[in-house]
Order: C-alpha cells, then structure tokens, then sequence
C-alpha cells in the first residue's frame, strides 16, 4: 500500500515477479483492494498469497507513532512475517520513517550495530554504488559510519558480487585531515577499518560511481541523495523545455529521443530496485516513492537474492565478537525484544 | 594569478572590464608576467594599472600557512589595497581557503559576526539564489547560520535589488521539527530573526530557486554545491556520448545545439561572477577555480556595484548594536588590529 502508484503499480511488480522470476510473493493490504487490483491482471498467478492488513499508514504520517499504534498496516504485519520467519526479506514503497521505526520495533537492531541505516541507490555511469545514511540519522557519530561501511561492503559483496567492494568518505577535500570534526575521526577510524578504504569523495565525484560504498551522516546523505535527482530531474526538463520551443528542434528530438533513453536507463534506479535497510534483525527493501512495477520487479528480485546469499550473516559477522557474544552462543533459542537476533 | 586558467583569462577579464564597463582595476601579481600578458591585448588601456606582487600561493597550499607566511602574494598583497582603502573590493579565483584566511587576518571580521562565510552562487531557472556556507566552516553552530542568512540578504538585497529576500533552511523534510540538532536549532532562531524565513527547503529544490539565501553547515553547503556541478557535467557528457554514438544522432544533434547552449547559459555561473566571502571587513569575492575571461568580467561588475551599494554597511547594520557597540561611535578612528573595522 506504500508510495506514489500503490497499490496498482506495487501489485502489478508483484504479479510480474511471480510470473516472470517464479519468486514466491505475499501481498500484505487490505484484501479487497488486493484482490480487485489482482483481478486486472488475469486473476492470481501461482506463487502469489494475500496477508490481509486493513490499516495503510500514509506517506505524511508520523512515523514512530504509527509503526508503533497502527498494529494492521501493512507495513508492521509485513515486517512480522519477517520476524516470524513467514517471509525471507520485506519490500516496501511506503514511509520510509514508518518502515525504519517499525523495523527496529518488531525485528529489532543487530546485536553491536549501534544505528541502523539506509542505503541510498546511486545508479549512475551504468553501475551501482550506495551512499549511506541517507535519512535515518541525522546525527551521527563516527563508529555510525564505520559501521555503515562494514554492513554496506556485506552487501555489495555478497548482492552485487563486488569483490572487496571498496569504501570511500564523503567529505569537501580530497587530503587527510579535511572536514567536520565528524569526518576527521571517521576518515582515522576507517583507515584502521579492514576495509578497503579508498579515502575521500567530493560532492563532484558522486555521478561517476568511483566508490562501491560511500558513507556520510545521515543529513549530508539525504540532502544530497535528492539534489542528485532534482538536478537530474531539473536538467532533463530543461533540455525538453528548449527542444519545445521551436518546431526544428521538436523533429531533431524526435529523432534523439532513443539517446535520450540511453541516458536515462544509465540513471534509473528502477533497475536496481530498493535501498537496503541495513543492522535489523531481517532483510528489509525500500523503495523510492515513485516506485513502479519495474521498480517493485528489481526490489523483490534483489531481495530474494539478498536472501540466497547469506548476506544478514555477513552483515552480523561485521560486529566484534566481544560486543555480539550474548547472542553467539550456537543453540541459544532465539531471543524475544525488540535488540535480540531473530535468527 | 590565481585558478586554472591563470594569468591569461584573468588579465583578458580585467582588460575587458576596464575598456567595455569603464571600472578601474589594479592587476596584482608579478610585474614582468602581468605586462607580458596585457602586451597581448593592445597594451594597458585607461583604467588598469599592475601592482606588483611577486610571490604566487598555489591552489593546494596550507591556507593558514600560506595566507601568514607569502606577504608579498597577490592575495595579501591585494588585500591590503582594500585594508589601506585603496581599493573598494578584492577579486581572484585563487585558492580558497588562502583567500578566506588572508581576509581574516588582514581585513579583520566585522564585529559581531561568529565566524565569515563564503556564499555560492546558484545559477539555476535562469535566477540567482546562494547557498552558504559553502566550506569555510564545515562545523556550525545554529546562530552561524542565522548570520550568514542576515548578511546574504543583505547582499541579495542590496545588490540584487531583491525586496525582502526569501530565506530557507536546507533540511531533510519540509515540516518543522525535521532534521539534525543544528538544523532544528536553526529553524527556531531562523522563525525569530525578522528574515522573510520561509521555513525548509530541501536537496531536489536547490536546482529550482525557491528562496533567494539558502543556509546550512559548511560542509552540506561545499558537499551540495559541488554534487549539483558534478551532475549537470555527467547529465550534460551522458547526453554528449550517447548523440556521438550514431551518425544519425550527431546531425540532429548538430541542429539542437542552440538549444543546448540555450540550457547551458541558463546554468552557467559566469553569469554572475564569483561568490562574496560575507564577514570581513572589507568586499572579497571569490570565484570558481575554473573561471574564464567572461567570469572575471561578471565578478569585477558585480564587485563595483557591491561597492556602490551599500552592502557592506547594510552588514554591519544586521549585527545587534549591543554586540558591535565599541565600534559604532560615529567619530571613533579606524580602530587597528585583526577584528575591528577598516571603514
């Protein structure tokens, strides 16, 4: 029920991803709407089952509240088919705060993960890397964004099949010893990491995806994430608005229009679905608001193929043993609350 | 003598001011290389004159260092012109951080302001907005950024004849309460400062212009204002490479090229010449690394008119009498030393 184009776009990827990739489906909403939107396109293929949630949690809404008093969503008895081992990953178009608030509510934080993150998409140059945070930490405190980086190279490697993905700070220099205080003690931390860190980014070099793995706070991250695609969205639309405006130029873009395409395939998120929410206890995909079915087809194929590839463990092996051990112990059973591994 | 395309454009911009805009400009550098260089445009006309200055702080030195130790570069050199009243502004393309030191140190901040600021220009929608702070303090405390909104509307007001220049706050969603602790702090200050405060904007705004001063920390500002230029160069060489991959693209593109530069000069910086340093006591301006002739042009334009305006007094007067009292005797001398002002 989440994002712009929900549910008709959302159910469509769902249909398409259970015909076309045979991946097995559960459509959480409020059934009815489910079922007439699955009625449009043929009736319900095999692989795809309805969970009933009556409740939507809108894109305005409050985000800790709602996870924490709309117990029908879709969004919190989506995320409970995650802790109840029902479902192996939970993709979502909705409120991204909701989402973020009800995860770490009903899966619970990774044992020694100090803040879970979200992973933003940045497909440019026809490649993939991620920036992170991209809005769940506005604050942030350095052994935040080594972290980050650890569970972010997990999944680059583990999804993305880049090996030893490498890792580089966003910071306004490219020496040692420029930047925030924030990014001064980070760029010290990481160094001393194990990772495969590259040193700095600037801003510029953001588009031409020189990093697997980029990480800042959680407010430089967001803020950025949305210039990138409003100066996207801006520039395409002033190249449409000046081809417009004399006849001659509406026929010679017609005729570019298929390199126009070009370009914007190179920048489409769509091909690589939804960003990661990385540290809680169970695989969790959000996906842009303006997600369509193509979108909502890539974020379900990468979710199913985060979970094949044992990437929540990667990601549970990045945290000293020390700081994980309660949670180590091979036969323990799984532990209740809200910080506990859901294993 | 500073940025990439020093001395050439440099002096080509300064000549071209003098003979098409009538302004007087003191070129400061070496002697021989300034004559050799205006040798080639048909000799020094009326209104140029070469103040020598021999040394050159290059674009990767230590600022702090380099702003203290070379006393006879073009940037202090210069900077003591407008120290002595000798000159009405200071322009140069050099090094920033050098620039930004050396302004400190030998022109002294305004009494009252925290800490100077550089503002970078937005040249977007074909309308003027700046961003700052854009790196000189990458660690910011909430009444930062309110000072910097009051003296960059001062700027937008005076001399981009803005009435009641709109001011933002750059942030993660656009409802109060959003963002870090900075950003929330500044919001509220922001509310109570007699600014035309027009609440949150946020990353897919910037391209748009939606306020004429937009604040943040110094490290989003430099983060954000070098993602835009990093983006539109990738959005604009995507474009390039895909209509050189086809014979048949290249020709439309042939006849779209108006179109193009149409896009182009609509984003183009050179526009409006370089961004002023707001705080020290004296006109600073500061361009892009990469300016050209044409820059140089806008910035000496803009750097006469900001001397015309008014907009220095018009600064001083948005600090509280309380604080900037000692100077504000109306007969007092010109008071010496670093922080004091130089009127």
């Amino acid at each position: 029920m989440g994002g712009d184009n929900a549910p008709g776009e959302i159910v469509l990827g769902a249909v398409r991803a259970a015909r076309e990739l045979g991946l097995r489906v559960a459509l959480v909403g409020p059934r009815a709407t489910l079922e007439a939107e699955i009625a449009k396109h043929g009736g319900r293929p095999e692989g795809i089952t309805i969970v009933d949630a009556p409740d939507v949690i809108e894109m305005d809404e409050a985000p800790a509240q709602a996870a924490r008093h709309k117990k029908g969503s879709s969004i919190v008895v989506g995320l409970k088919l995650v802790k109840e081992g029902r479902a192996d990953a939970f993709v979502s178009a909705g409120n991204t705060g909701a989402i973020m608030a009800a995860a770490i509510m009903y899966l619970g934080r990774i044992r020694g993960i100090e803040r879970p993150s979200i992973a933003g998409l940045m497909p440019l140059s026809g490649k993939l890397s991620v920036l992170l945070d991209v809005g769940a930490n506005a604050d942030a405190r350095p052994v935040y964004l080594v972290q980050w980086a650890q569970m972010a190279a997990a999944y680059m490697e583990r999804v993305w099949k880049r090996e030893r993905p490498t890792v580089a700070l966003l910071n306004i220099g490219e020496e040692e010893g420029k930047g925030s205080t924030l990014a001064q003690e980070t760029y010290d931390l990481l160094k001393e990491s194990g990772l495969n860190f590259i040193g700095n980014l600037e801003g510029r070099d953001l588009p031409f995806a020189k990093a697997d793995v980029v990480v800042t706070d959680g407010f430089t991250g967001n803020v950025v994430v949305k210039t990138m695609e409003g100066m996207a969205d801006y520039v395409m639309g002033e190249i449409r608005s000046a081809i417009k405006s004399r006849p001659w130029y509406l026929a010679a873009g017609a005729l570019l229009m298929p390199a126009f395409r070009q370009v914007r395939k190179k920048t489409d998120y769509r091909e690589y679905g939804a960003g990661p929410l990385l540290g809680t206890n169970g695989l969790v995909f959000i996906g842009h608001g303006r997600s369509d079915a193509r979108a909502i087809v890539s974020a379900l194929r990468v979710a199913a193929e985060s979970a094949r590839s044992g990437m929540l463990d990667a990601i549970r092996d990045t945290v000293p043993a020390k700081e994980a051990a309660p949670a180590l112990a091979a036969d323990e059973p799984p532990a209740e609350g809200a910080s506990s591994r859901s294993s």
